[in-house]
Protein backbone atom coordinates (compact mmCIF):
# COMPACT_ATOMS: atom_id res chain seq x y z
CA UNK A 1 0.00 0.00 0.00
CA UNK A 2 1.17 3.51 -0.68
CA UNK A 3 -0.31 6.16 1.11
CA UNK A 4 -0.26 9.89 -0.47
CA UNK A 5 -0.92 12.71 1.79
CA UNK A 6 -1.72 16.08 -0.12
CA UNK A 7 -0.46 18.43 2.93
CA UNK A 8 -1.72 21.49 1.30
CA UNK A 9 -3.31 23.10 -1.97
CA UNK A 10 -2.15 26.80 -2.06
CA UNK A 11 0.63 28.06 -4.20
CA UNK A 12 2.39 31.60 -4.61
CA UNK A 13 2.66 32.64 -1.19
CA UNK A 14 1.10 31.14 2.19
CA UNK A 15 -2.37 32.16 3.42
CA UNK A 16 -3.78 31.46 6.27
CA UNK A 17 -6.62 28.79 5.18
CA UNK A 18 -4.61 26.94 2.61
CA UNK A 19 -1.21 24.89 3.51
CA UNK A 20 1.00 25.29 1.04
CA UNK A 21 0.91 22.70 -1.86
CA UNK A 22 3.28 19.38 -1.08
CA UNK A 23 2.97 15.63 -0.30
CA UNK A 24 4.09 13.04 1.98
CA UNK A 25 4.48 9.84 0.69
CA UNK A 26 4.52 6.63 2.65
CA UNK A 27 5.65 3.19 1.77
CA UNK A 28 6.42 0.38 4.09
CA UNK A 29 6.76 2.65 7.04
CA UNK A 30 9.49 4.75 4.99
CA UNK A 31 8.35 8.61 4.14
CA UNK A 32 9.44 10.93 1.32
CA UNK A 33 7.91 14.83 1.52
CA UNK A 34 7.72 16.65 -1.78
CA UNK A 35 8.65 20.12 -1.19
CA UNK A 36 8.65 22.31 1.66
CA UNK A 37 6.62 25.67 1.71
CA UNK A 38 6.58 27.68 4.83
CA UNK A 39 4.97 25.96 7.40
CA UNK A 40 4.90 22.84 6.30
CA UNK A 41 5.92 20.96 9.77
CA UNK A 42 2.42 22.66 10.92
CA UNK A 43 0.58 21.16 7.96
CA UNK A 44 2.81 17.34 8.76
CA UNK A 45 2.27 18.16 12.64
CA UNK A 46 -1.35 18.22 11.50
CA UNK A 47 -1.31 15.26 9.51
CA UNK A 48 0.17 13.17 12.38
CA UNK A 49 2.52 10.90 10.27
CA UNK A 50 5.71 11.53 12.34
CA UNK A 51 8.74 13.09 10.87
CA UNK A 52 11.20 10.95 12.23
CA UNK A 53 11.45 8.47 9.12
CA UNK A 54 11.53 10.69 6.25
CA UNK A 55 14.09 9.45 4.34
CA UNK A 56 13.97 12.07 1.12
CA UNK A 57 13.11 15.87 0.66
CA UNK A 58 12.22 16.06 -2.91
CA UNK A 59 12.32 19.32 -4.14
CA UNK A 60 10.69 20.29 -6.87
CA UNK A 61 11.97 23.55 -7.34
CA UNK A 62 13.92 26.80 -4.92
CA UNK A 63 10.73 29.42 -5.33
CA UNK A 64 9.81 30.56 -1.73
CA UNK A 65 6.59 28.89 -1.67
CA UNK A 66 8.20 25.48 -2.79
CA UNK A 67 11.64 25.64 0.07
CA UNK A 68 11.20 28.33 2.76
CA UNK A 69 9.68 25.77 5.37
CA UNK A 70 13.08 23.57 4.89
CA UNK A 71 15.25 25.28 7.57
CA UNK A 72 12.51 24.93 10.28
CA UNK A 73 11.71 21.27 9.20
CA UNK A 74 15.08 20.36 9.26
CA UNK A 75 15.61 22.26 12.92
CA UNK A 76 12.02 20.46 13.68
CA UNK A 77 13.19 16.84 12.80
CA UNK A 78 15.96 17.49 15.35
CA UNK A 79 13.72 16.59 18.07
CA UNK A 80 12.29 13.19 15.95
CA UNK A 81 15.81 11.19 17.94
CA UNK A 82 16.69 10.88 14.08
CA UNK A 83 20.54 10.20 13.72
CA UNK A 84 20.04 8.42 9.92
CA UNK A 85 21.08 10.56 7.21
CA UNK A 86 18.25 12.35 5.77
CA UNK A 87 18.66 13.11 1.39
CA UNK A 88 17.60 16.29 -0.30
CA UNK A 89 17.11 15.87 -3.85
CA UNK A 90 16.16 18.85 -6.34
CA UNK A 91 17.08 19.93 -9.83
CA UNK A 92 20.09 22.12 -10.66
CA UNK A 93 21.21 24.57 -7.86
CA UNK A 94 20.73 22.46 -5.36
CA UNK A 95 24.20 23.68 -3.90
CA UNK A 96 22.56 27.04 -2.61
CA UNK A 97 19.93 25.43 -0.79
CA UNK A 98 22.60 23.26 0.95
CA UNK A 99 24.76 26.46 1.04
CA UNK A 100 21.97 28.67 2.96
CA UNK A 101 20.84 25.55 5.05
CA UNK A 102 24.61 25.24 6.72
CA UNK A 103 24.29 28.79 7.52
CA UNK A 104 20.82 28.90 9.14
CA UNK A 105 20.67 25.58 10.67
CA UNK A 106 24.44 24.49 10.78
CA UNK A 107 23.84 22.49 14.10
CA UNK A 108 21.67 18.54 12.80
CA UNK A 109 22.04 15.69 14.56
CA UNK A 110 21.79 13.48 11.42
CA UNK A 111 23.25 13.65 7.85
CA UNK A 112 22.49 15.64 5.22
CA UNK A 113 23.13 14.34 1.78
CA UNK A 114 22.33 16.18 -1.19
CA UNK A 115 21.47 14.97 -4.50
CA UNK A 116 21.19 17.30 -7.84
CA UNK A 117 18.68 16.20 -10.74
CA UNK A 118 18.73 12.44 -10.57
CA UNK A 119 17.17 10.68 -13.23
CA UNK A 120 15.88 8.34 -11.03
CA UNK A 121 16.20 6.85 -7.40
CA UNK A 122 15.80 3.40 -5.85
CA UNK A 123 13.51 3.44 -3.01
CA UNK A 124 12.65 0.40 -0.95
CA UNK A 125 10.98 -1.69 -4.17
CA UNK A 126 9.68 1.47 -5.26
CA UNK A 127 11.28 3.84 -8.30
CA UNK A 128 11.31 7.49 -8.21
CA UNK A 129 11.65 8.92 -11.56
CA UNK A 130 12.02 12.54 -12.57
CA UNK A 131 10.93 15.13 -15.40
CA UNK A 132 12.33 18.39 -15.92
CA UNK A 133 9.86 20.69 -16.66
CA UNK A 134 9.08 24.17 -18.03
CA UNK A 135 9.02 26.79 -15.51
CA UNK A 136 10.87 30.33 -15.00
CA UNK A 137 13.71 28.23 -13.16
CA UNK A 138 14.96 24.32 -13.46
CA UNK A 139 12.13 22.51 -12.13
CA UNK A 140 11.39 18.70 -12.04
CA UNK A 141 8.57 16.22 -11.79
CA UNK A 142 8.27 13.02 -9.40
CA UNK A 143 7.00 9.87 -10.19
CA UNK A 144 6.70 6.67 -7.94
CA UNK A 145 6.68 3.31 -9.22
CA UNK A 146 5.57 -0.17 -7.60
CA UNK A 147 6.11 -3.08 -9.75
CA UNK A 148 3.68 -5.94 -8.70
CA UNK A 149 5.39 -9.16 -8.73
CA UNK A 150 3.62 -11.68 -11.43
CA UNK A 151 2.03 -14.67 -10.28
CA UNK A 152 3.07 -18.28 -10.03
CA UNK A 153 0.97 -20.28 -12.89
CA UNK A 154 0.96 -23.98 -11.97
CA UNK A 155 -0.64 -24.98 -15.50
CA UNK A 156 2.03 -23.30 -17.12
CA UNK A 157 4.45 -24.44 -15.15
CA UNK A 158 3.37 -28.20 -15.72
CA UNK A 159 2.47 -27.54 -19.74
CA UNK A 160 6.04 -26.16 -20.18
CA UNK A 161 7.53 -29.57 -18.53
CA UNK A 162 9.42 -27.97 -15.69
CA UNK A 163 10.38 -29.86 -13.30
CA UNK A 164 9.08 -28.60 -9.59
CA UNK A 165 11.83 -28.84 -8.09
CA UNK A 166 13.38 -25.57 -10.05
CA UNK A 167 9.82 -23.69 -9.56
CA UNK A 168 10.21 -21.64 -6.12
CA UNK A 169 14.01 -19.86 -8.23
CA UNK A 170 12.38 -19.63 -11.24
CA UNK A 171 9.56 -17.73 -9.57
CA UNK A 172 12.26 -15.53 -7.34
CA UNK A 173 12.91 -14.58 -11.42
CA UNK A 174 16.39 -16.77 -11.76
CA UNK A 175 17.14 -18.80 -14.90
CA UNK A 176 17.58 -22.95 -13.83
CA UNK A 177 20.01 -24.56 -16.90
CA UNK A 178 20.22 -28.70 -16.44
CA UNK A 179 22.36 -30.25 -18.55
CA UNK A 180 21.04 -28.46 -22.26
CA UNK A 181 17.77 -27.63 -21.21
CA UNK A 182 17.37 -23.98 -20.15
CA UNK A 183 14.05 -22.85 -17.81
CA UNK A 184 13.10 -19.47 -17.36
CA UNK A 185 10.68 -17.70 -15.14
CA UNK A 186 8.88 -16.75 -18.06
CA UNK A 187 7.80 -20.41 -17.99
CA UNK A 188 5.80 -20.33 -15.08
CA UNK A 189 4.80 -16.76 -14.19
CA UNK A 190 1.28 -15.69 -15.53
CA UNK A 191 0.54 -12.64 -17.08
CA UNK A 192 2.19 -8.69 -16.09
CA UNK A 193 -0.30 -7.42 -13.45
CA UNK A 194 -0.30 -3.67 -13.01
CA UNK A 195 1.75 -1.93 -10.31
CA UNK A 196 1.10 1.38 -8.60
CA UNK A 197 1.74 4.62 -9.67
CA UNK A 198 2.13 8.26 -8.09
CA UNK A 199 2.80 11.48 -10.07
CA UNK A 200 3.27 14.74 -9.39
CA UNK A 201 3.87 17.49 -11.41
CA UNK A 202 3.42 21.11 -10.31
CA UNK A 203 5.13 24.58 -11.39
CA UNK A 204 4.77 24.04 -14.98
CA UNK A 205 3.39 24.58 -18.32
CA UNK A 206 1.95 21.41 -19.82
CA UNK A 207 4.92 20.09 -21.68
CA UNK A 208 4.72 17.04 -24.04
CA UNK A 209 6.88 14.87 -21.92
CA UNK A 210 4.60 14.88 -19.08
CA UNK A 211 1.38 12.73 -20.50
CA UNK A 212 3.97 9.60 -21.10
CA UNK A 213 5.93 10.18 -17.92
CA UNK A 214 2.67 10.15 -15.47
CA UNK A 215 1.34 7.11 -18.45
CA UNK A 216 -1.06 5.36 -15.88
CA UNK A 217 -0.78 6.60 -12.79
CA UNK A 218 -2.99 5.24 -10.06
CA UNK A 219 -3.14 9.39 -8.48
CA UNK A 220 -1.70 12.36 -10.82
CA UNK A 221 -1.96 15.47 -8.40
CA UNK A 222 -0.94 18.08 -10.96
CA UNK A 223 -0.87 21.94 -10.29
CA UNK A 224 -3.59 24.06 -11.57
CA UNK A 225 -3.22 27.96 -10.38
CA UNK A 226 -5.81 29.22 -12.35
CA UNK A 227 -9.43 27.73 -12.57
CA UNK A 228 -10.76 29.47 -15.40
CA UNK A 229 -10.12 29.34 -18.83
CA UNK A 230 -9.39 33.43 -19.34
CA UNK A 231 -6.46 33.02 -17.35
CA UNK A 232 -5.04 30.91 -20.31
CA UNK A 233 -2.20 33.41 -21.24
CA UNK A 234 -1.84 34.41 -17.80
CA UNK A 235 -0.79 30.82 -17.38
CA UNK A 236 1.48 30.78 -20.41
CA UNK A 237 3.28 34.11 -18.60
CA UNK A 238 4.16 32.84 -15.28
CA UNK A 239 4.63 29.14 -16.57
CA UNK A 240 1.58 27.77 -14.78
CA UNK A 241 -1.49 25.64 -15.62
CA UNK A 242 -5.08 26.35 -16.01
CA UNK A 243 -7.68 23.43 -14.59
CA UNK A 244 -8.47 22.95 -18.29
CA UNK A 245 -4.69 22.22 -18.85
CA UNK A 246 -4.01 20.14 -16.00
CA UNK A 247 -7.14 17.46 -16.78
CA UNK A 248 -5.44 17.12 -20.47
CA UNK A 249 -2.94 15.99 -19.07
CA UNK A 250 -4.52 13.66 -17.02
CA UNK A 251 -6.52 12.19 -19.80
CA UNK A 252 -3.61 12.02 -21.85
CA UNK A 253 -1.68 10.23 -19.39
CA UNK A 254 -4.04 8.00 -18.60
CA UNK A 255 -4.25 8.16 -14.91
CA UNK A 256 -7.09 7.07 -12.53
CA UNK A 257 -7.49 10.14 -10.57
CA UNK A 258 -6.40 14.10 -11.14
CA UNK A 259 -6.44 15.96 -7.80
CA UNK A 260 -5.67 19.87 -8.59
CA UNK A 261 -3.51 21.55 -6.75
CA UNK A 262 -1.09 25.33 -5.91
CA UNK A 263 -3.95 27.31 -6.45
CA UNK A 264 -3.32 30.86 -6.41
CA UNK A 265 -4.21 33.19 -3.51
CA UNK A 266 -6.55 35.16 -5.61
CA UNK A 267 -8.30 31.74 -7.00
CA UNK A 268 -10.71 32.12 -3.51
CA UNK A 269 -12.89 29.59 -4.97
CA UNK A 270 -11.80 26.90 -6.80
CA UNK A 271 -14.75 24.97 -6.67
CA UNK A 272 -16.30 27.26 -9.28
CA UNK A 273 -13.98 26.45 -12.46
CA UNK A 274 -13.79 22.09 -12.17
CA UNK A 275 -16.10 21.97 -14.68
CA UNK A 276 -13.40 23.29 -17.07
CA UNK A 277 -11.46 20.32 -15.88
CA UNK A 278 -14.68 18.22 -15.84
CA UNK A 279 -15.04 18.42 -19.28
CA UNK A 280 -12.02 17.37 -20.43
CA UNK A 281 -11.26 14.72 -17.76
CA UNK A 282 -14.31 13.33 -15.26
CA UNK A 283 -12.22 11.70 -12.41
CA UNK A 284 -10.70 15.10 -10.67
CA UNK A 285 -11.05 16.64 -6.92
CA UNK A 286 -9.98 19.72 -5.81
CA UNK A 287 -6.45 19.48 -3.35
CA UNK A 288 -7.36 20.21 -0.03
CA UNK A 289 -5.46 20.34 3.26
CA UNK A 290 -4.28 16.75 4.51
CA UNK A 291 -6.07 15.12 1.78
CA UNK A 292 -5.11 11.85 1.89
CA UNK A 293 -5.48 8.63 -0.20
CA UNK A 294 -4.47 5.23 -0.04
CA UNK A 295 -2.80 3.21 -3.41
CA UNK A 296 -3.23 -0.46 -3.13
CA UNK A 297 -3.18 -3.71 -5.68
CA UNK A 298 -6.87 -4.09 -6.42
CA UNK A 299 -6.99 -7.52 -5.23
CA UNK B 1 0.43 57.56 19.35
CA UNK B 2 1.94 54.04 19.29
CA UNK B 3 0.80 50.83 17.90
CA UNK B 4 2.23 47.77 19.34
CA UNK B 5 0.71 44.57 17.60
CA UNK B 6 2.14 41.17 19.31
CA UNK B 7 1.47 38.70 16.29
CA UNK B 8 1.71 35.90 18.24
CA UNK B 9 2.84 34.30 21.22
CA UNK B 10 4.16 31.02 20.52
CA UNK B 11 7.93 29.96 21.05
CA UNK B 12 10.21 27.15 19.78
CA UNK B 13 8.69 26.00 17.44
CA UNK B 14 5.18 27.03 14.95
CA UNK B 15 2.02 25.41 16.18
CA UNK B 16 -1.07 25.77 14.64
CA UNK B 17 -3.17 27.54 16.94
CA UNK B 18 -0.35 30.18 18.00
CA UNK B 19 1.72 32.63 16.12
CA UNK B 20 5.49 32.76 16.73
CA UNK B 21 6.22 35.43 19.10
CA UNK B 22 6.89 38.81 17.03
CA UNK B 23 5.82 42.21 17.35
CA UNK B 24 4.73 44.95 14.88
CA UNK B 25 5.35 48.31 16.01
CA UNK B 26 3.74 51.32 13.80
CA UNK B 27 4.26 54.77 14.15
CA UNK B 28 3.35 57.84 12.01
CA UNK B 29 2.54 55.70 9.52
CA UNK B 30 5.87 53.98 9.33
CA UNK B 31 6.59 50.77 10.96
CA UNK B 32 8.94 48.28 12.59
CA UNK B 33 9.04 44.52 12.82
CA UNK B 34 10.65 42.55 15.95
CA UNK B 35 11.13 38.81 14.55
CA UNK B 36 10.03 37.05 11.74
CA UNK B 37 9.50 33.26 12.49
CA UNK B 38 7.99 31.29 10.15
CA UNK B 39 4.83 31.96 8.94
CA UNK B 40 4.99 35.84 10.02
CA UNK B 41 3.92 37.12 7.04
CA UNK B 42 0.32 35.06 7.37
CA UNK B 43 0.41 36.89 10.79
CA UNK B 44 0.76 40.30 9.61
CA UNK B 45 -1.45 39.93 6.74
CA UNK B 46 -3.79 39.17 9.07
CA UNK B 47 -3.26 42.16 11.01
CA UNK B 48 -4.02 44.09 8.26
CA UNK B 49 -1.64 47.01 8.31
CA UNK B 50 0.22 46.31 5.38
CA UNK B 51 4.09 45.21 4.55
CA UNK B 52 5.04 48.03 2.49
CA UNK B 53 6.13 50.32 5.36
CA UNK B 54 8.37 48.28 7.47
CA UNK B 55 11.47 50.21 7.40
CA UNK B 56 13.14 48.08 10.19
CA UNK B 57 12.87 44.40 10.73
CA UNK B 58 14.56 43.61 14.10
CA UNK B 59 15.80 40.66 15.24
CA UNK B 60 16.33 39.73 18.76
CA UNK B 61 18.46 36.51 17.84
CA UNK B 62 19.01 33.88 15.10
CA UNK B 63 16.80 31.26 16.50
CA UNK B 64 14.58 29.57 13.90
CA UNK B 65 11.36 30.65 15.92
CA UNK B 66 12.36 34.03 15.52
CA UNK B 67 14.33 33.95 11.85
CA UNK B 68 12.87 31.76 9.43
CA UNK B 69 9.83 33.74 8.60
CA UNK B 70 12.28 36.16 7.08
CA UNK B 71 13.20 34.90 3.51
CA UNK B 72 9.44 34.68 2.55
CA UNK B 73 8.63 37.86 4.52
CA UNK B 74 11.15 39.64 2.09
CA UNK B 75 9.76 38.31 -0.68
CA UNK B 76 6.31 38.79 -0.17
CA UNK B 77 7.20 42.78 0.57
CA UNK B 78 8.61 42.44 -2.86
CA UNK B 79 4.71 42.36 -3.76
CA UNK B 80 4.52 45.58 -2.07
CA UNK B 81 5.72 47.98 -4.80
CA UNK B 82 8.27 48.72 -1.87
CA UNK B 83 11.60 50.64 -3.73
CA UNK B 84 12.45 52.31 0.03
CA UNK B 85 15.93 50.37 1.37
CA UNK B 86 14.66 48.40 4.40
CA UNK B 87 16.86 47.98 7.20
CA UNK B 88 17.43 44.46 9.15
CA UNK B 89 19.29 44.78 12.19
CA UNK B 90 20.16 42.21 15.10
CA UNK B 91 23.10 41.13 16.76
CA UNK B 92 26.84 39.55 16.11
CA UNK B 93 26.68 36.93 13.73
CA UNK B 94 23.77 39.15 10.96
CA UNK B 95 26.41 38.50 8.39
CA UNK B 96 25.46 34.68 8.18
CA UNK B 97 21.94 35.72 7.93
CA UNK B 98 22.62 38.25 5.11
CA UNK B 99 24.47 35.17 3.22
CA UNK B 100 21.41 33.32 3.66
CA UNK B 101 19.14 35.82 2.12
CA UNK B 102 21.46 36.67 -0.72
CA UNK B 103 21.13 32.56 -1.50
CA UNK B 104 17.42 31.97 -0.80
CA UNK B 105 16.01 35.54 -1.91
CA UNK B 106 18.63 36.70 -4.85
CA UNK B 107 16.34 39.24 -6.58
CA UNK B 108 14.55 41.97 -4.71
CA UNK B 109 13.19 45.71 -6.00
CA UNK B 110 14.49 46.89 -2.84
CA UNK B 111 17.82 47.28 -1.54
CA UNK B 112 18.35 45.54 2.14
CA UNK B 113 20.81 47.45 4.49
CA UNK B 114 21.86 45.50 7.63
CA UNK B 115 23.03 47.18 10.91
CA UNK B 116 24.81 44.29 13.30
CA UNK B 117 24.16 45.75 17.29
CA UNK B 118 23.80 48.89 17.39
CA UNK B 119 23.45 50.92 20.70
CA UNK B 120 20.38 52.75 19.23
CA UNK B 121 18.39 53.55 15.95
CA UNK B 122 17.42 57.18 15.57
CA UNK B 123 13.30 56.44 14.27
CA UNK B 124 11.47 59.37 13.04
CA UNK B 125 11.76 60.99 16.65
CA UNK B 126 11.54 57.61 18.48
CA UNK B 127 14.57 55.82 19.95
CA UNK B 128 14.73 52.58 19.95
CA UNK B 129 17.62 51.18 22.00
CA UNK B 130 19.18 47.48 22.65
CA UNK B 131 19.92 45.21 25.53
CA UNK B 132 22.37 42.31 25.00
CA UNK B 133 20.42 39.69 26.63
CA UNK B 134 21.46 35.68 28.43
CA UNK B 135 20.53 33.70 25.82
CA UNK B 136 22.42 30.23 24.36
CA UNK B 137 23.83 32.74 21.69
CA UNK B 138 23.95 36.32 21.19
CA UNK B 139 20.30 37.84 21.59
CA UNK B 140 19.17 41.42 21.96
CA UNK B 141 16.60 43.33 23.93
CA UNK B 142 14.81 46.55 21.98
CA UNK B 143 13.08 49.42 23.33
CA UNK B 144 11.31 52.27 21.99
CA UNK B 145 11.03 55.50 23.53
CA UNK B 146 9.48 58.81 22.45
CA UNK B 147 10.34 62.12 24.91
CA UNK B 148 7.40 64.10 25.10
CA UNK B 149 7.54 67.89 24.49
CA UNK B 150 7.67 70.18 27.28
CA UNK B 151 4.92 72.83 27.74
CA UNK B 152 5.49 76.35 26.78
CA UNK B 153 4.61 78.32 30.33
CA UNK B 154 3.78 81.46 30.13
CA UNK B 155 3.88 82.56 33.77
CA UNK B 156 7.17 81.26 34.30
CA UNK B 157 8.45 83.51 30.96
CA UNK B 158 6.97 86.65 32.65
CA UNK B 159 8.24 85.92 36.01
CA UNK B 160 11.35 85.06 34.37
CA UNK B 161 11.27 88.81 32.36
CA UNK B 162 11.69 87.17 28.64
CA UNK B 163 10.03 89.35 26.30
CA UNK B 164 7.92 87.84 24.18
CA UNK B 165 9.43 88.22 20.93
CA UNK B 166 12.00 85.16 22.11
CA UNK B 167 9.05 82.56 23.16
CA UNK B 168 9.17 81.12 19.99
CA UNK B 169 12.62 80.69 19.78
CA UNK B 170 12.99 79.52 22.90
CA UNK B 171 10.06 77.08 23.12
CA UNK B 172 11.60 75.25 20.25
CA UNK B 173 15.04 74.79 22.57
CA UNK B 174 17.27 77.44 21.50
CA UNK B 175 18.55 79.15 23.85
CA UNK B 176 19.20 83.65 22.89
CA UNK B 177 21.63 86.04 23.80
CA UNK B 178 20.81 89.46 23.65
CA UNK B 179 23.91 91.71 25.07
CA UNK B 180 24.60 90.16 28.35
CA UNK B 181 21.50 88.36 29.25
CA UNK B 182 21.25 84.87 28.07
CA UNK B 183 17.66 83.60 27.98
CA UNK B 184 17.24 79.77 28.04
CA UNK B 185 14.69 77.44 27.33
CA UNK B 186 14.30 76.55 30.97
CA UNK B 187 13.28 80.02 31.66
CA UNK B 188 9.68 79.39 29.39
CA UNK B 189 8.92 75.42 29.48
CA UNK B 190 7.29 73.88 32.00
CA UNK B 191 7.71 70.59 34.12
CA UNK B 192 9.28 67.28 32.23
CA UNK B 193 6.73 64.90 30.69
CA UNK B 194 6.19 61.54 30.67
CA UNK B 195 7.05 60.01 27.48
CA UNK B 196 6.02 56.48 25.54
CA UNK B 197 7.97 53.57 26.07
CA UNK B 198 7.41 49.96 25.06
CA UNK B 199 10.03 47.13 25.99
CA UNK B 200 10.64 43.53 24.33
CA UNK B 201 12.54 40.99 25.83
CA UNK B 202 12.94 37.77 24.46
CA UNK B 203 15.12 34.54 24.90
CA UNK B 204 16.94 35.53 27.89
CA UNK B 205 17.68 34.53 31.55
CA UNK B 206 16.60 38.05 33.78
CA UNK B 207 19.51 39.69 34.07
CA UNK B 208 20.09 42.73 36.33
CA UNK B 209 20.25 44.96 33.82
CA UNK B 210 16.81 44.54 32.16
CA UNK B 211 14.83 46.65 34.75
CA UNK B 212 16.76 49.39 34.24
CA UNK B 213 16.48 49.13 30.41
CA UNK B 214 12.52 48.69 30.30
CA UNK B 215 12.04 51.42 33.21
CA UNK B 216 9.14 53.33 33.49
CA UNK B 217 7.46 51.41 30.12
CA UNK B 218 4.21 51.83 28.91
CA UNK B 219 4.10 47.89 27.81
CA UNK B 220 6.41 45.87 28.71
CA UNK B 221 6.31 42.31 26.09
CA UNK B 222 8.51 39.92 28.11
CA UNK B 223 8.53 36.03 27.14
CA UNK B 224 6.98 33.84 29.38
CA UNK B 225 8.57 30.14 28.07
CA UNK B 226 7.56 28.19 31.71
CA UNK B 227 4.17 28.89 33.23
CA UNK B 228 4.99 26.88 36.68
CA UNK B 229 7.18 28.19 39.42
CA UNK B 230 8.41 24.07 38.93
CA UNK B 231 10.17 24.75 35.44
CA UNK B 232 12.07 27.22 37.22
CA UNK B 233 15.73 24.98 36.43
CA UNK B 234 14.89 24.06 33.10
CA UNK B 235 14.18 28.02 32.48
CA UNK B 236 17.68 28.16 34.12
CA UNK B 237 19.09 25.59 31.80
CA UNK B 238 17.49 26.50 28.81
CA UNK B 239 18.14 30.64 29.43
CA UNK B 240 14.24 31.23 29.39
CA UNK B 241 11.84 32.73 31.82
CA UNK B 242 9.12 31.68 33.71
CA UNK B 243 6.09 33.77 34.31
CA UNK B 244 6.97 34.56 37.61
CA UNK B 245 10.71 35.70 36.70
CA UNK B 246 8.85 38.01 34.06
CA UNK B 247 6.71 39.51 36.60
CA UNK B 248 9.62 40.23 38.52
CA UNK B 249 11.41 42.41 35.99
CA UNK B 250 8.21 44.21 35.47
CA UNK B 251 8.16 44.69 39.10
CA UNK B 252 11.51 45.81 39.17
CA UNK B 253 11.56 48.07 36.13
CA UNK B 254 8.47 50.37 37.35
CA UNK B 255 5.87 49.42 33.91
CA UNK B 256 2.39 50.27 33.68
CA UNK B 257 0.96 46.72 31.81
CA UNK B 258 3.35 43.85 31.44
CA UNK B 259 2.22 41.22 28.53
CA UNK B 260 3.69 37.60 28.68
CA UNK B 261 4.67 36.27 25.01
CA UNK B 262 6.55 33.13 23.64
CA UNK B 263 4.79 30.36 25.69
CA UNK B 264 6.20 26.57 25.10
CA UNK B 265 4.70 24.83 22.52
CA UNK B 266 3.74 22.36 25.70
CA UNK B 267 2.29 25.27 27.56
CA UNK B 268 -1.04 24.44 26.52
CA UNK B 269 -3.02 26.33 28.98
CA UNK B 270 -1.08 29.08 30.41
CA UNK B 271 -4.01 30.79 31.87
CA UNK B 272 -3.62 27.92 34.56
CA UNK B 273 -0.41 29.68 35.50
CA UNK B 274 -1.33 32.90 35.54
CA UNK B 275 -1.41 33.47 39.22
CA UNK B 276 2.88 33.20 39.23
CA UNK B 277 3.03 36.35 37.56
CA UNK B 278 -0.01 37.96 39.35
CA UNK B 279 1.16 38.06 42.54
CA UNK B 280 4.73 39.63 42.10
CA UNK B 281 3.00 42.21 39.15
CA UNK B 282 -1.11 42.49 39.14
CA UNK B 283 -1.26 44.37 35.80
CA UNK B 284 0.08 41.40 33.46
CA UNK B 285 -1.68 39.48 30.83
CA UNK B 286 -1.43 36.59 28.49
CA UNK B 287 -0.17 37.50 24.82
CA UNK B 288 -2.34 35.76 22.21
CA UNK B 289 -2.27 36.19 18.27
CA UNK B 290 -2.98 39.40 17.25
CA UNK B 291 -2.94 41.25 20.30
CA UNK B 292 -2.92 45.38 20.18
CA UNK B 293 -2.33 48.29 22.12
CA UNK B 294 -2.40 51.90 21.15
CA UNK B 295 -0.16 53.75 23.52
CA UNK B 296 -0.86 57.20 24.37
CA UNK B 297 0.11 60.51 26.08
CA UNK B 298 -2.20 60.56 29.01
CA UNK B 299 -3.58 64.09 27.96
Amino acid sequence: MLDVALLGCGGSIPVSHRFLSAVLIRYKGKMCLIDTGEYVQVALKELGWGLKNIDYILLTHYHGDHLFGLPGLLQTISNSERTEPLTIVGPKGLDKVSNAIKLLVPYLPYELVYLEHPDNIQFLDMEINTLPLQHTIPCLGYSFTIKRQRRFDVNKAINNNVPKEHWSKLQKGNTVIVGDVTYTPEMVLGEERRGLKFSYITDTRPIPEIPSFIQTSNLFVCEGMYGSDDDKEKAENNYHMTFREAATLAKLGNVDELILTHFSPKLEKPENYLLNAQEVFPNKNLGRNLLVRSLKFPD
